[in-house]
């Protein structure tokens, strides 16, 4: 089959394509760049010199002669290339945020400031998040459109869900997700805050309070909760790295999942006293760790790109890099009164074009981990 | 003056050592070192060729020959060269962990493993949070002993301070703290955690719930508090950079400064509705971040090493880098329920050898600023 | 078939072993580490938790059941595994120095101090360089000992090639190499010079005039020139980034290929007289430039790992990075006396991993691309 | 005295700026920037926040109540600030390459393509390196203009002074400069060369055989040696770090400085041989090496700024980061033939912004490390 991607020079783009490169089941590659058309692949990536010989096409040209279409463009452009894929009756892979709103154009408006103009559109799509939508990716029958989801909330999505679904957390409290990104997020357009002078060596937070993600987010855990509400906060910071996102999560533990009456989150902390002075998790405490990092093993337990990984270690970025993993790392604070869940992944891959591919895997009934099977090396 | 630095060849002593060589009430240094007794400093730290022409004696000698001594030691070594310092009438300014903790000794062995060997020393003792405690600091006559406070707590104290003094923070809620380092925080000594090829490009959390400075931070709380306790949580991470740490502490809003009822860590909140969608903050939100920077604001006017930065601002550590400065930015979760602050320090300047000389300075009665006026660049 | 790996826990263990999970000629690995003996090689890589699920066994076992073994050890200690290998009549591929200068025991004993032990092992033995002695790997018999090289030796050697056996370099005179490597070169083990703070944001020379690489690099010189001799000059730099060798050769060019008479390395030369003003390169300097380029775009035309890049690029490493590509760029000095080729590897994959196992691939009569397709991301 | 900075907002501009606000001969800074005109500094960099508070002003504003100015702007546009320096009969030093060439138009115009506007004025200008050209520079009477060098020039001609002027190297024969700078070296303005994403953690060459310090490094050699003429090749790199820059000098010795008969660039080696197999460098090799060193050593003895390491040291630039200093390391290849010179300097600090600071301590008499006597750390 062939596969097309429009947008194949931006960050997202170069890596479906890097990734497509070795997929057994994609035999060619047809490339669009609006800012290249016309000039090789390789002459903007020269890493591909000699693996990819490819001349940038208008995205029409590219729909047109496609089995699949992938978009990584900017937020806001993409409709018009998926009534294009609707018609001709191929999926479309959507890597923006245009269609992870599918069912609330109000939200969609309030954080990315334009209506949809293709409202019919938005029935005929899935939000992507492979593991949590996968049977309806799965029975979707052509055409259909694919919301890939944002980076951050795969990483957070995937690390909330065994807590919200399996009611770990208690109910309506406020779930706080600290979240740290390496550059390559911010894309390749280069400006200040991503100039290396200016990153290296420095840790920040940005949009504090005021990200895109927060409602994709919320939404998402929502819907693992089955449609409870909660206030969630976000957080994320620029870290000086390439790849890689670690989110943090702070989950209040439900009152029968708490250990010690001075469990602080609860009503009964509301009342404040005389400071007791803090000791180190009590054996009591470790245990139930373990206890809720059973639970998450277990749900997660037959997801292939999903890694619980084994009590008493720390997510890490660099376990991931270049791979499709999320790794889920289970914790607890020093009072047993909240469950601290550290996930990682890399933003390119599982945040982007890894899990565009999974779901493109999914889609046409491949073998899920087909083309992603590459695995990365610590250094 | 002679100052004196024990264990000048860790990265806390060389950073004293360093700042001391241009402090202008400094006339000479004297150095000791364990590991490498007998040899020249600049041996050691080459960047120091034709600067410092130090031989590395032992400490009694540097103790005998100083007006002062900073100790930059391990954690459980200091009492002895407290005693001598004590016994000579002069100011003995621990780096260490050892006198951080001195009317609590039951903390102090519940994370350090280890009682107290003489603990009249530590009724001699002042924590040397210097913004905190400097009257107390000051009003002390010799023989005195400092605890020099470690590097996170002082950020995140600083960070929490007004919030807690003006009572801003809910009564008895946890505060969560969730802070980056720089590798510097993790000292000479080469080992796998910070070797080159295993941490470059990567972030990690690491001691989950169980880091030594999450009593200290604690107990900082209660004391800006007037005594009240509350959980915190305290989540370091490490970042692939040399120097740094930011915080960003979540400290849920008392009501009469929480905006909305929808503030999901309030009582009412425990009883979880469906998903209201989220929205970015409102004007009305956002008056109020304004007005709690201005609270900020106002307490930090004085100060010459805190800077509150102007809102909208996000602390980074590239700011106060090679700089004695704590900077905090405030910010507000959509939903007008939490503060969130940020903090920035240079983890070895503020976060070390430059809260210890500035301790040196109000012990003395030396501006405060003196030596350390270095201004760092941006890149 | 089985693959057996002795000391997998190192960096170029850990790579072998990464890449040959993915070869599709391998059914199984078998593992060795003698500091992690008994331990799962996961514990020791958690990046490869439920990737691979494998005990470290002793070498012994290792060689019992493998079909090819590779070492990866310290220089010094291969022949004991070598002759075992030998007796059981399978490969053994090492990643040492012990079999680079089989011809030349001297020259070993020199640079690594010690004699060989079992000297008819060394009867046996190819030197690994795969572009250069492929027939050679390929028509030996088993068994069979391959002499990987080293990694500054394969960059250097495949960016001379051209220009020793194609005679534009100038016969007898010195060609200098500076080349960078990657954190990852100086191995697992922790040490100061390789400690995150004291190698971030830095760059330096190390071994200057005296790196191990250079009697390797000059032996390959002089056999890509038909035995002739002349001196080289190696300098290794260490460069604050994970993987890559950048390496700069600086090729006095023969008379014939010279263009101007103010050629400074010629004999003529050697009289000065006062400074001509020096001119950005000639159109007629540039044309020889492309020129050469043309010789080393043919030379290499045929081999699927090394690029001649288009004329006017720079190598670069982080094209290479994660391949098993050794890029190669070629410039001139703007008098037009001296071709400057700079070659990019990724230093743990053609400067280890990679091209041992294209050796295997070679031996084996494998597809020599076969596991070593996979394409690295710019950034 | 007032210090005026035309283009204080660019990278050199802000570094001046940052050097002069603890200089203890300048009372007030005037600033000014094209781009940010009427905003105030720190709002551009907002680690001077509370520490500089100073509107942009335009240029004509600056020198009318300057008693200095520094220019740091791009090429070709500083003639016009200086002939209202010399009008009003203020020093003006500037950091661009307009008055680096004051007595070769031509070759300015070669390399920077624009002749001069106001020849006059290049009569009136002295090329400020510092230790070179010290005497030149102190006795001007005002008005003068200074050329402050560039980064590599300045590097490289203190790396090669005392073998131009001490006969060390070869009359005539070639001296390969091998350097690589941190990104700071392209400025503030983002481009995708310095986009985090594409060079952290990568290595490559840039502009080679074709850069602009090329003919002032061979000015500055051919100055040193008397007038002498020699070829050089000059090979810049980007470095994935923010400051410093590295220089390898190859020398060929001079006949009476070689050790063997091997010395391979000399006459005698044309005539190739058979390999004579490497050999780690001799006894009687590391004493001339040991030699040359002292050479050196004696050379700068008197220098406060340029340090030659003791005789085993490479150069290395964390040693020099945020110091005006250039350390300097002395080697010889392993035949004896090639002396090796390391220079690192901070390519903000000694390569632009500390060395127009301490040509204005030498233009007005103060001591000459006068607000340069910074000593940074090593990590």
């Amino acid at each position: 089959m062939i596969a097309g991607i429009i947008g194949a020079t931006g960050y997202a783009g170069a890596e479906i394509t890097r990734i497509l490169l070795s997929h057994p089941k994609v035999d060619a590659l047809a490339l669009s760049s609006t800012s290249f058309e016309g000039e090789d692949f390789a002459n903007v990536y020269p890493n591909f010199f000699e693996r990819i010989h490819s001349k940038l096409e208008k995205p029409e040209r590219i729909i047109e002669k496609s089995d699949v279409v992938f978009a990584a463009l900017p937020n806001g452009v993409s409709e018009q290339f998926a009534v294009c894929c609707v018609k001709k009756g191929i999926p479309f892979i959507d890597m923006s945020a245009d269609f992870r709103f599918d069912d609330d154009e109000e939200t969609y408006k309030a954080w990315y400031g334009k209506p949809y103009q293709e409202a019919e559109l938005h029935r005929l799509s899935v939000y992507g998040l492979c593991e949590f939508n996968r049977s309806l990716i799965s029975e979707k029958s052509a055409p259909v459109i694919i919301g890939n989801p944002g980076c951050y909330p795969t990483c957070a999505s995937l690390a909330a869900w065994p807590a919200l679904a399996k009611h770990l957390a208690a109910s309506g409290e406020t779930i706080i997700i600290n979240a740290a990104s390496g550059v390559t997020g911010g894309g390749r357009e280069p400006q200040r805050s991503y100039h290396f002078p200016e990153c290296n060596d420095s840790f920040t937070a940005y949009k504090t309070g005021n990200h895109r993600h927060t409602p994709e987010i919320a939404r998402n855990f929502s819907k693992m909760e089955g449609g409870a509400g909660r206030n969630i906060i976000f957080t994320p910071h620029l870290a000086p790295m390439n790849r890689g996102i670690l989110a943090a999560l702070y989950v209040p533990l439900a009152k029968e999942y708490r250990i010690t009456e001075n469990s602080v989150l609860s009503e009964a902390s509301l009342s404040a006293g005389p400071l007791i002075p803090v000791r180190p998790p009590s054996k009591e405490i470790m245990e139930r760790a373990a206890a809720l990092h059973a639970v998450y093993a277990d749900f997660y337990a037959k997801e292939r790109f999903v890694r619980v990984l084994p009590f008493g270690l720390n997510a890490a970025t660099n376990r991931v890099r270049g791979s499709n993993y999320c790794d889920i790392s289970i914790h607890i604070d020093q009072s047993g009164a909240v469950l601290i869940v550290m996930a990682a992944i890399d933003n390119m891959i599982k945040g982007a074009a890894g899990q565009a591919v999974q779901n493109m895997n999914i889609l046409f009934g491949f073998n899920e981990a087909e083309g992603l099977e590459y695995q990365g090396a610590l250094f």
